[in-house]
């Protein structure tokens, strides 16, 4: 019986998944400070980037530079921060944080602040935004 | 004229190129507190992955699973953490550090605390065994 790819609970309650790519999840965190989202290959078990077989590293690289024009171009940033660390959580996962010399971390890293959420309506909008970009890609 | 990589200044002072892969420099830093490793493609004003053209993107992800094998090998750490940030230095750089459960900064991220060198011979030990062991892949 094949095992079942699960969300790690602690993820999950980072925000919705705003994309669902052949590889990952891509969960929109309901942090209104950052456009950030947490890329999660939809595989079992993984925990760092070699646990992937080539050809689905090779595609993460893709959805990591899809994503990656999409907050360029959405959001403008002064820098993409892009990072697997999982420290706190193991199961493989790559945030994605579009970053501006008036954020309120700029420039250290946006690791492990308090987080604001975005108003209901405001991260619907924010979802929409991405997948209308991702659309058109 | 093709225009030159040239190494960031601020790169080349966290420490020495250890190994130079077909695409990245790998500089060792110079900090005893963390195995750490930068990656640092050779190909001139690049910033985000995206500035990669897609051959290239793959190939980034090939060396970066490759240090990540040898850092897993050879240092047994808890975790590795992989990130591309870029705030204080532009120039598109990966770092791979490899964490462990009674580091300094576990489990928050490594970036930005104090460095302490290494003894000279030492840090020319830590160069050899990565080299050794990147020859055995």
């Amino acid at each position: 019986m094949t095992e079942a790819f699960v969300l790690d609970p602690r993820l999950q309650a980072d925000g919705d998944i705003a994309i669902d790519l052949s590889l990952c999840q891509v969960i929109l965190v309901n942090n209104i400070e950052f456009p950030w989202v947490i890329l999660v290959p939809k595989i079992p078990n993984l925990t760092e980037i070699t646990d992937l077989n080539e050809q689905d590293s090779m595609l993460l690289m893709q959805e990591i530079r899809l994503i990656s024009k999409v907050f360029l171009e959405l959001f403008k940033p002064a820098k993409l921060n892009i990072a697997a660390l999982g420290n706190k959580v193991a199961q493989l996962h790559i945030h994605i944080i579009a970053r501006f010399k008036d954020d309120q971390a700029w420039p250290q890293p946006a690791f492990g602040l308090a987080r604001k959420n975005y108003p209901k309506d405001e991260y619907s909008l924010m979802i929409e935004q991405i997948r209308s970009a991702l659309c058109k890609k």
